[in-house]
Parts: C-alpha cells; structure tokens; sequence
C-alpha cells in the first residue's frame, strides 16, 4: 500500500468524472452526426456499466477504509449522484433509440453541446475535492455549471415552445418533448452534484 | 416502559416497511385481477393513511426521545422517504381510476409483480437496521433492490416503445405511458430508501 | 458589526421567505386576471433572480462566517431548496406564456391560491428557525404544509381528470395536464424546505 487511504477516493471519483465526459462526448458525436444505432447505444451502455462498477469499488473501499477523507455519508452521496448523470446520458440515448428519432434537431444538437460543457466543468469541479484550498476554484465552476444549467432551461423552453408552435402530430410532440426535458434534465443532475462538492467542501473548511 | 427506547424506532420502521408490502401486494392483485373500483382505490388510500399515521408517530417519538440509535435527520428522512413508496402506490392506483384504465396491459402487470418484489426486499432491508454487523445483507438486499430497479426500467422502456409502436390514440398514449412511468418511480423510490439504509449503516460503522 | 453572526442568516432566510411570498402573490394575481403577459413574466423573472443574488449572499456569508447557527451544510440546503421554489414559479408563469394560454382555467386559480397559502405557512415555518423553544410552532405550520401539498394533489388530480373527460385536442391536453403538474410541484418543494426546517430543529433540540 503505498497510496494514501485519502487518494483512493480522489483517484475514483476523478474516474467516475472522466467517465462522464467520455459519455457525455460520445453523446454529443451520435446526436451531431445523426448516428443513433443500436450499436451506439450499446456503446453508452458500457459508459452506464462501467460507471456502475465504479460505484460499487467506492462503497467496497469505504466498507474497508477506516478513515475517509471526508464523511462517508457523503462519499457514498457523492458515488450515487455521479452515477445518476451517466445513468441519464443512457437513458437519453436508448430514448432516442425507442423513439426511432434518428435525425435529432438543431435543439437536441445545442443541448449535447451544454451537456458536454457542464460534464467538463463537473470534472474540474470534481478535481478540487482534494483540497479545501481552492475554494474559490470550486465556487468558479460551480457557477459556471449553474449558467450551463440555466442555459439548458432556455434551450429547452425554446425548443418546447418551437414545436408546440410547428408540429402538428401530438405523437411527435410527446416523444421531442420528453428528449428535450431528459437532455436538460442532465443539467440539472450535474448542478446536484456541484452543489454537493460544495457543500462538502463548505463542510470541511 | 420495558422496552429499550432505540426498539422502539426499529418497530416503527418495520411497520412501514410492513405497510409497505402490504399496499404492493394489494396493488398487484388489483391489477392482475383488472378490479381498480372506486372501493379498491379507497382501500389503497387507507394504506397512505396509516402511512402517515407511522410518520407521525415516529416525528413524536423523535421529539420525546433523547437519545437515539441513529443521527436524527436520519430517522426523519428514512420516515418520509419510506412514506413516498405508499404515496406513489396510492397515486398510481387512483391514476389508474382516474383515466378509468379498467384493464391494465401485461407490462402493467409485470411492473405490479417487479414492485412488490422491491418492497419485499426492502423489507429485509430495514430488518437490518437493528444491527451493523449484518452489512453482508443489507448490502446484498441492496443489490437485489438495485437489481430490480433495472428490471423496472426495462419494463417501462419496453412497454413505451410497444406503446408508440401499436397506440395511435394520442390520448391512450399520454394516459399509458404515465401510468409505465409512475409504476416504474415506485422501484426508484425503493432504491432511494435502500440507498438511505446503506448510508446510516455506513456511517454508524 | 452590531448584529451577532447567527442573524444574518436568519435575516437572509426570513428575506428569501418574503421574496417566495411576493412571487406567490404575484404569481396569483397574474392567474386570477389572466394576465400573463410578456411584462409580467419579466417581472416573474425578477422575483427569479432576486432569489439567485440572496442565494449567493447566504453562500459568500457562510465562507465568511466561522460559526454558524446551525449545520453549513444544512444553511446550504436550506438556501438552494427555498431557491427551488422560486424558480419553479417562473417556470410556471414562464410556460403559460410559452404555451400561450392567456385564459388560466378555474382549477388554474385554485391551485395559484393553494401555492399562495403554502408559501405564507413557509414564511412563518422558517421565522421559528431563530429558536428551538417554538417547535410546536413549527410542527403546527408543518402540518399545515403538508395539508396543503394534500390539497394540491387533490386539485390536479381532479382538474387532470376533468381535463381527459372534456378536452379532445391532444395538444392542449399535453400543455394543460403539464402546467396542473407544474403548478402542484410548487407546493411539493414547499413541504421539502418545511420538512427540512424541521429536521434542522430536531437535530438541534
């Protein structure tokens, strides 16, 4: 064991957060490129599992840690609530997939582009968990994943407006609409997150 | 009073708990037996009540009680969130009769069959509340609850995209697909109180 | 510095409460006179963002702060979920006018005057945070959130059922069912800062 106890923790959240951002980047590609297969979302899928998997290492490691970097409690919130925004991105995709939406819309393009923004900022976020001296870094990204949040609001509402006002088949409006709000709702689960990373932080200062 | 006070909260958990796979087997046998009457959904309501009633119960002996096996807001939020389960059963049932669904389809059925699995094992859940040295079980009821949380998934995704597939009444879908969607939360809703049971073993270890 | 430390934050909560009442207000008097207009929902957004810069004020206050009433994360919590409250009143008003219904149905009103209540019975709810010798009080007010939240599920559930047995148009089913949704919500987030006003009380008595 030459790692200490504390880096064990860092080590896997800070892969859980890659993991995103590799969801979240492969997300955006099949949405930009129109390339919803059924093996793309088999792809996801891994993205799911592996998050998954990594999941369960944190509670088998906190079962066996007798000291943690901070609460265990919140170690295990944190793990969970990770895990619920590649849970998401899966759901979105295979959404698609059952929807048989296989040309996405300017809309769902501009949402996988917030996605992908606040995955990257959740990961920096994520990053100064190791230190309660960078708080003000923390607070940085923290505010610019609530602007990427409020920027799928706007994006979502635009796009729910626009298909109210343009499409007639009350099929397609239920299956776009729901896209829309599962694609923003990805937002709002990174900001759960950053707000958690936060008030850990605030919790340890 | 011959009773040690921690009992008495671990009594009053597995009486929800027990109410709990009460309302599901009573919500399954509705709906496999298609008899969602006005009185059935009365006797679901009753099932909420006495819900409430343990809720409450457990609030006043929170307020009464000085010293507890568990941090407080734990005891709190397992009270309420165990309470969300037999909410979301009421709300699912008088869903059912409100949209006068006298027939639920066979992916109703099955997501029946899924949820009274999950509060069963959720009843086994809170049974090891009592003591820290059986984390091997509630770990692995965990899993199962886990488990069956997928399961759920799969059916809603399945039974949408049938839906979609072969329902062209707008209506009937919008109807349908919330009724796949409020049965599928049930299982989610296990899976936060088994997440919650976890966290205070985890933290109490 | 006049003012002890601990009442800032109370004065910063007792100032999100009034700012959720005169949102509430506002937003009921927008409904009862169908007037949903572009200036109005501006002016919804207003409440919106006062909201967000309280928000902030209690986060810097609490980094500043090195001991505080109560739990930091709990003065966190409490913050972002009274701030869930008034975003969701914008998202309402904001979906009314995205939806172009400028004619709010009579179940419409009654849910604004039940939101009403709920956010007035929230005021006073975290007045009684300053002192744990109120909690009767604050039990009392919690009751009567949750009476409240009872209430508006009975509302939408009756203004849905109306809805599916008199409107033919998918489209306005769609739109209405969701803002009956939207509007019951508000007095769901108002029951989560009420219990969680409680549970702060619990873990301090």
């Amino acid at each position: 064991m030459l790692l200490p106890k504390e880096d064990k923790f860092f080590d896997l959240f800070d892969r859980q957060a890659e993991n995103l951002v590799h969801a979240s980047e492969f997300y955006r590609k099949c949405i930009s490129e129109s390339t919803i297969t059924p093996e793309n979302v088999r792809e996801m899928h891994e993205f799911e599992h592996y998050g998954d998997e990594l999941t369960h290492t944190i509670i088998n490691t906190l079962n066996e840690t007798f000291i943690t970097p901070f609460d265990r409690e919140d170690i295990l919130s944190l793990a969970n609530r990770m895990d619920d925004i590649v849970d998401n991105l899966y759901l979105l995709m295979n959404r698609f997939h059952l929807y048989s939406i296989s040309k996405p819309t300017e809309y769902s393009k501009k949402l996988a582009d917030t996605i992908d923004h606040s995955t990257r900022a959740l990961q920096k976020t994520v990053a100064t968990l190791r230190s309660n001296k960078h708080m003000k870094d923390t607070y940085r990204h923290c505010v610019e994943i609530n602007r990427l949040e409020n920027e799928g609001d706007v994006l979502r509402d635009e796009a729910i407006s626009n298909l109210f006002a343009n499409e007639k088949d009350p099929i397609v409006v239920i299956k776009q609409k729901e896209l829309y709000e599962i694609a923003e709702s990805t937002t709002d689960f990174c900001e759960h997150v950053a707000n958690l990373v936060e008030s850990i932080l605030v919790k340890n200062n």
